[in-house]
């Protein structure tokens, strides 16, 4: 399937040789690639991925009016649809993959997100809705618990006969959960925990279920026994009677209207010295006997801390997936209807089709290349994930690379899924701002994805640090006079670079063509090469800089990192685009060889070569790109890749596999190719009848001539 | 008043010697700032501007609760209430300033534009819906209409007696007005207009009063006499009776729920042969006489639509001025909570204040730095437009400088307005998201600015159109020799550039000091010759490259243009960010000499070095900036501009004059500052009643040491 009609129709005989070349390489360059053909079908399943099933099934689902975000409800109205949407889905068995076989599950921790992510598709407020209570309350339950919680609390928590909110976030800690004010203190006398929520900033906020359903919690505190404080643990927590009504000593606040997902009842919660058996400590990772003595498999409190928030990493999971799918759905919308309307003529009578205008295809051909990188490293971050949570591949090791690699990928989706919707949404003009066309509502759904589940700028922040640490591993066995040695060459080689000596060099070496000057890094491994030395040197630089930190005082290193932040956060951004890079590269290479493979190469290729031509100011300030090289990569873009692309743009979002219940914007559904098809069917009858007005212009150009 | 607390408190005694130059250089940029004192109250009478009364008058309407957004309203319930907002305002007498004194106005154009964009502090849908009725509707029977309209219609749209649509976008047409393809066509036997709509991409849409309230309509068509079609003319028809009964032959539907301003009833209207007296012409431009024969003052077809469209440049003045006016509230809402609330501890057992960190820094002060600057070229931006409004100053060049810069300006401002509103919500995390604290309901009623009244992207090609034509024009008068030679001189100055061998010269002067390498580009002067040289020399580029078009055939020659219409573009944009920064240096240099300038100077320098930093791709690869200037750029803006506008960024953002009527966000208001306040007295108290328990870590620490 192939989309030729707007490319070749601007096509008209015409000498090449009287062409400018940026005239005919475009053009050319959209010709060739019309002759290739996009197995859409294989590559719908090809993007679907290892959990396909679980995919289409969790599709079927959002696919049924029941489960759809409808417009115009009072917040009430869409909290009660979303209640009763949540017992839908338990009688569909949809949402208990993860949970044990023995309590109705499937041990299916990949599977479960999958399914989960799909979701959004429906109603984000329906998706996240559904991961407070299975993704959150119940998983904190299954992860942070033992048999005994699981016994005793899964079964209704999984059937949602017990509504639960996961109460770890604090009005004033958010991200900072190690610094979370509220205390569990151990009361051996009685045997039991007393949480207590010391001032106001100490109060649980942003609680799905909190304001209304929940009827429990899994309260996050400061463990206290004995005098001693053991750091964060989970706590099993009643916080409502069977009537809804609040428990003693439990207070509860209604977030009220937010800026998107009004489908869930977030609140707060605050406890006065409420009470709790001993025994709804989850005690996975820390217990306290009768005696109130403290023992924990994990002897460290830092990597204690870590484990217990480790098991929780599938909601950054889940926020990549469903980020990406909202991409899609945005580009689904964006493409399709810019490839149907049209605007301001060019050479002929016939108005431009949008998505022929360059500005157009800058705006959203590079998304989609974007997108399709987030899907491929999406899908990856999930394999893993799997492994690491089914046990096929747990290990202290593989455990702290999901959770870097879950630091890295969050933020970046998240952030463009905003970002796509933002430009889909303008890219559709005033339609694109109609509810019914979905691009705003989602967009103020997912607005929140950015700060939850880990601030970005925070999380961005924790992927930096674990480059400085492996950085530093490598030198771990060095001596220091190795090390200086290693400093000293990162400055030498620095010093090389800035005084351009060797982007001189490039540049003499470049000079002339163009086109020469491109082929050296448009292949896949200048690619990798440009992109990993990107993040490696700027690793080495700041591992340099940050160096005399260990000599200074505590206030004074703060200020020497908080001097960095900016740019430990670019090069975490540089990591992750890096991951996203090769992810769709190695996915590349699993494409069989074929029209579809190339097509999907070109689409790599302006993924990586879009990143160097973002951070362009790098590579030449580092003097890994001359200035003509620079500017050859922004010429082979709009000469080639955008035009190639913009080809074949619509087997590309066809190949998302969205169908009409899924997309439900009537934009695009073929409303606007009818709509342009009836005016150029009325306006070509009325030159045929001969009964069309004259224009003005046209004759002051005639009576000019006489 | 200077705000010294968050800084100082980092400071420590230790020797100056031993500390890195990047904790040394921002403490005592910051110290030295904090010497300095901000005259607030003078610079916010500074910013009010030459419209300060009547900004104050609707400043005090907007305090009002019956004229602020209501949160959790139906649809219908908002209209209506905005619609009783509307009468308000009549009742109020703030809405006439623009209106002929003989009707009861004030014949003030700047003042009504000043006033009616202060009315965005209160509900932008309120703004806008005021927008329709008295800036487009009743403006357009003002400007496009003569003194039988202006009797016959005015004082019933002046006083809301007759609401009305202002009928000119089409589904199919959007920004491209010249091709609307409603007809209106005169019919000598009745002495009447037949308006007609010919087909559904005809329909008109997104028209504010269309759906429920308007009465009557202006309506953009075709105009068609004697079988010559006269271009795009404006029409006055009445489309529902007294009860609001549909007339005959019009029809209307809802456009529903909106992304935003759904306080504003959007809709359809469609014309089924309508008829309407021949008088109902709004013939200023051109006209009708009985024998259907067309006349007009404005010979140029062209010419008379641009002006006719001219005639409404006041809706993207004021969206000018909106967008900056909700800037100026995202940014005191961030600014205000970034001072106040504290996460993660630096180096003491204190929490750091959000502010004090670099990345949150780099989020918001350059976004303070462009919201001045915004303000400053908006202010010069009306005074224009009232000149030229008020008569004072109308001549074609100036009506047309005031387009170009309304092209310019009305872009960057209205994209700047939503990325700062979403950057203030992320940089206040989960509480940004609560409606309550109002940026993501900004966010949402702002989206549409972006492509409304002229799309982003199409206003500012209309910008680069008048750069070509400006460069075109100085070599009118030369012969073809002459436009050769300045083209190679143009060609010959980038290979050099290219080359690097300037590069190179300049890297090698700068070589050693940072400091003395940043010294070259920090002044205005060099600020003005940079920016300058980045809109000249494109332009110049752009018009080597596009020369070849006049030769060409009319498709060939729009594929040309299409292939640099991205750089088209970026290039309009580099314009208007030269236009703001000229505007923010001529009023800093009417500022008296003292403090105050001094911390205006910092805030220019880093709106100007921030706009090169950002474009230092284009400076490198052209040879304006040796790759170490341009790190020393970066560097001087995190070693001294950051930490100075640091200082004083709660002074500069009380300049803005916003009071708590005009703020309403709960995190704003000092709630935050005293939860951190009892937060902190908590743990102090708890540390001195030596009851506070030990932490498990210090206990580890402990045992080590034995």
């Amino acid at each position: 399937m192939t989309r030729t009609d707007a490319v070749t129709q601007t096509t008209e005989p015409a000498p090449a040789a009287e062409l400018p070349a940026e005239v005919a390489a475009p053009r050319n360059a959209a010709s060739a690639a019309a002759e290739l053909e996009v197995d859409v079908a294989w590559l719908g399943e090809y993007l679907l991925g290892r959990w396909a099933e679980d995919r289409k099934a969790s599709r079927a689902l959002a696919s049924r009016p029941e489960f759809w975000y409808q417009g115009g409800l009072t917040l009430d109205e869409h909290r009660t649809r979303v209640l009763g949407q949540l017992h839908r889905l338990v009688e569909k068995d949809a949402v208990h993959r993860a949970f044990p076989k023995r309590f109705g599950g499937r041990d299916d921790h990949g599977g479960n997100i999958a399914a989960f992510e799909e979701l959004v598709l429906a109603d984000p407020s329906l998706q996240i809705k559904s991961g407070v209570q299975w993704g959150l309350f119940a998983a904190a339950i299954l992860h942070l618990g033992t048999d005994y919680h699981h016994e005793t609390f899964l079964p209704a928590a999984m059937s949602l006969e017990m509504p639960g909110a996961f109460a770890m976030t604090e009005i004033g800690h958010g991200s900072d959960v190690a610094s979370i004010a509220t205390t569990a203190t151990y009361d051996a006398e009685t045997d039991e925990w007393v949480i207590n929520t010391p001032f106001r900033a100490a109060w649980k906020d942003y609680l799905g279920n909190a304001a209304l359903h929940g009827r429990a919690a899994t309260v996050f505190a400061q463990l206290i026994t004995g005098g001693v404080s053991y750091g964060v643990h989970a706590f099993y927590v009643p916080i409502r009677d069977e009537k809804g009504e609040l428990l003693p000593g439990v207070q509860s606040e209604d977030d009220g209207l937010k800026g998107g997902l009004n489908g869930i009842d977030n609140g707060r919660l605050a406890f006065d010295r409420v009470r709790v058996p001993r025994t709804n400590l989850l005690n996975r990772y820390g217990d306290v006997d009768e005696n109130g003595v403290y023992t924990s498999p994990i002897d460290s409190p830092g990597r204690r801390f870590f484990t217990m928030l480790g098991t929780l990493v599938q909601g950054r999971v889940s926020l990549d997936g469903a980020s990406t799918l909202a991409s899609k759905l945005a580009l689904h919308i964006a493409i399709t209807y810019g490839s149907q309307r049209r605007q301001f003529r060019g050479g002929t009578h016939d108005e431009e089709v949008l998505l022929d205008y360059q500005r157009h295809q800058r705006r959203l051909l590079p998304r989609l290349a974007q997108t399709y990188a987030m899907s491929f490293a999406h899908e990856e971050f999930l394999d893993l994930f799997d492994r690491v949570f089914s046990g096929v591949e747990d290990t202290p090791a593989t455990r702290e690379d999901l959770e870097t690699i879950a630091a890295a990928l969050k933020p970046l989706s998240t952030w463009a899924g905003l970002e796509i919707l933002q430009e889909a949404r303008e890219a559709c003009g005033g339609s694109g701002f109609m509810a019914e066309n979905r691009l705003t509502q989602l967009r103020a759904d997912l607005d929140i994805y950015a700060t939850f589940e880990g601030d970005n700028n925070v999380l961005l922040q924790l992927v930096a640090k674990r480059l400085l640490t492996d950085y530093a591993k490598k030198f771990k066995n060095a001596d220091a006079g190795a090390m200086a040695q290693y400093v000293a060459g990162q400055v030498g080689e620095a010093t090389v670079n800035r005084s351009g000596l060797r982007q001189l060099g490039q540049a003499i070496a470049d000079f002339g063509s163009t086109a020469r000057s491109v082929g050296f890094v448009r292949d896949e491994d200048s690619q990798r090469q440009l992109l990993t030395d990107r993040v490696h040197t700027a690793v080495a630089e700041l591992a340099g800089k940050l160096r005399p930190a260990s000599k200074l005082s505590p206030v004074d290193a703060a200020a020497l990192f908080n001097r960095y932040q900016n740019d430990l956060i670019k090069t975490a951004r540089a990591h992750g685009e890096l991951l996203q890079w090769e992810a769709f590269t190695r996915a590349l290479a699993k494409v069989p060889e074929g029209d579809t493979k190339q097509v999907l190469t070109w689409l790599r290729d302006l993924f990586g070569l879009g990143l160097i031509e973002k951070d362009a100011a790098w590579y030449l300030t580092h003097g890994r790109l001359s200035g003509q090289r620079a500017e050859a990569i922004t010429a082979y873009i709009d000469d080639r890749l955008l035009p190639r692309i913009r080809t074949h743009a619509l087997d590309l979002v066809a190949a998302f596999g969205l169908t009409p219940e899924l997309v439900r914007a009537p934009i695009a559904s073929g409303i606007e190719q009818q709509r342009q098809d009836d005016a150029r069917a009325y306006y070509a009858e009325l030159r045929a009848s001969g009964e069309a007005p004259v224009d003005e212009k046209s004759l002051k150009k005639q009576a000019k001539k006489k």
